[in-house]
């Protein structure tokens, strides 16, 4: 693959295991799960087994992981920060549902998705109950100001939602719409989770940027890395089909850039089959083809290499700690990722 | 129809317009519907249309002039109390909007129901939008303790919904989980409508006490009559087709008395007939012979009078007022109601 083969060479970074990123606060990530695990037992029985099913297998908790590493890289170590870690990882998880069921995704995780699974009418009070639950738990255990953060953020990630929806099919979008898309859909939420850990911190100013701007960066990078992986990834690593976006209408930035970069003849043959909504085998090769020939999926690589080292720089100049490296190769992480 | 004749009897009250009971709190109210119009335009482009297409038909408005109705009974006036009105409809329309979803509903008020209107995937997003939007207006420009008591009442109500949904063609419902079931789904909101106007006016605890008595009672027989009408209230009045419940597989409480009133040899017949899930006149009209001979029907207007009465004389003790006046012809209204 030409594009993994660029990968590496622009990249000199190792790849660290989350395993390894997260260690500094494994601990406290236990009780995270643990905290999800009570609100699973504490639900009515109607969503309990849902919500255990849910939580039994519970990602890879990137954004609890990020607000626990930014917590204690400020020197914050109160019990509030595993109820606020919970908090927007449920709000993660409401998204994903309600995602699905918007997509009408039948595979999650590499697992039947919840739609499937227990049918759509639950999956859709799942997401509602998660969503609360969040906002639910800070409003009585965190802090009023998490309350506010949390609110607005899951307000920008519905909006987020409705935009991509409301372009679905749309071979015309343009990149603008696309940055502002993804920065309501993802990002914010990255940011926001540094935002409530620098809030339960009380973190000076510059600290409160310095990691606001990491995370922003970095859920940026997280989702361009997201649409390059549903391009290029292999199905058994993703646990979803190859070309998803595409197929379920989501046209993502190496798309656009390749439309961008094409001369009109190409253009229009490129048009033609991504608004061709078949999944043979010979149209996706010949997109795959296009996007390698054009460049547009390198070019996407090196958007979201810069993006991450504006995220990496953004915290460069905070106290040198265990959690600040764990920071640092997150970042990596979010580029080098393969699923 | 036997039973409207047996309810006519049964109440002496006369019934009052809702235009009458809210005139203490008109002005109030027209801000609430403005306020919805500023949301709905500060709304992002995919969500705008459809919010202010919602709030431009906005219902009965009673859980925003229940609180306007409470506070100024408090002798609370303050610019708060419109955002909290406010807030308390979102609860109610997201739950609106996401339980037509559920039940499949073609209309709502008459009308086309949104999901039909601008397709589920819209529905789903604008409910999880209108959810959130109470929560983060209550968190940015009401108070902690609101904020509180709405994300435990949301959480509630979805609870609530999930439970029914579990109990869906669920012959051998119980009365206590149908009690239960629609204390969560729809009285905890009326409740929380008094507890939020009572901890904004810093009402004394018995005022509070009184209040949130009035709102849960009203609450649950606000739903027992929602059950009657939808049996025997006139599909032009409501705008939805008669036994819409039973068809969507709820068994509401006139079902579960005729069933438990009956014996062995009807209860059979009658299992039968419920459970045949066409929408064929013979079958209905049999099924509204059975409650009416039975005196279900009759003996479901009683529990909704008893809850009404109970809520009346919870705040027969506040002080005299143009509010309590028209709190207590609410709690007739919500009884003598055809629709």
């Amino acid at each position: 693959m030409i594009y993994k083969n660029k990968a590496d060479k622009i990249v000199s970074t190792e790849a660290v295991s989350l395993d390894e990123i997260f260690a500094p606060v494994k601990k406290d990530l236990k009780q995270v799960e643990n905290f999800f695990l009570k609100w699973a037992e504490n639900a009515s029985p109607a969503l309990k087994k849902m919500a255990t099913a849910f939580f039994q297998k519970p990602g890879k908790l990137i954004r609890p992981g990020l607000l626990l590493l930014a917590a204690s890289q400020l020197g914050y170590r109160d019990e509030k920060r595993i109820a606020a870690a919970a908090a927007v990882e449920a709000v993660h998880a409401a998204s994903l549902i309600h995602d699905d069921l918007i997509d009408g995704s039948a595979t999650r995780r590499g697992q039947q998705s919840l739609a499937l699974a227990y049918g759509e009418k639950f999956g859709l009070l799942l997401g509602d109950f998660f969503f609360i639950k969040s906002i639910a738990t800070s409003a009585a255990a965190i802090s009023p100001a998490s309350t506010q953060l949390l609110a607005r953020v899951t307000e920008k990630m519905i909006e987020g939602e409705a935009e991509e929806l409301a372009h679905m099919m749309d071979y015309s979008l343009d990149e603008k719409t696309y940055w502002h898309i993804i920065e309501y859909k993802t990002a914010s939420l990255f940011e926001t989770t540094c935002l409530i850990a620098s809030e339960l911190a009380g973190a000076s100013e510059e600290d409160k940027r310095a990691l606001a701007t990491y995370g922003k960066n970095l859920g940026l990078a997280f989702q361009v890395i997201d649409d390059l992986i549903d391009i290029t990834g292999s199905p058994e690593e993703t646990g979803k089909p190859a070309f998803s976006d595409l197929r379920e209408g989501r046209l993502t930035l190496p798309f656009i850039l390749a439309r961008d970069l094409a001369g009109p003849r190409i253009k229009r043959e490129l048009k033609r089959l991504i608004e061709k909504s078949t999944d043979d085998r010979s149209r996706l090769n010949k997109l795959l083809d296009f996007l390698i020939k054009s460049g547009a999926l390198e070019l996407t690589y090196q958007r979201a290499e810069k993006l991450i080292n504006h995220s990496k720089k953004s915290i460069k100049n905070m106290k040198e700690t265990p959690y600040r490296r764990s920071l640092i190769q997150m970042a990596d992480f979010v580029l080098l990722r393969k699923y």
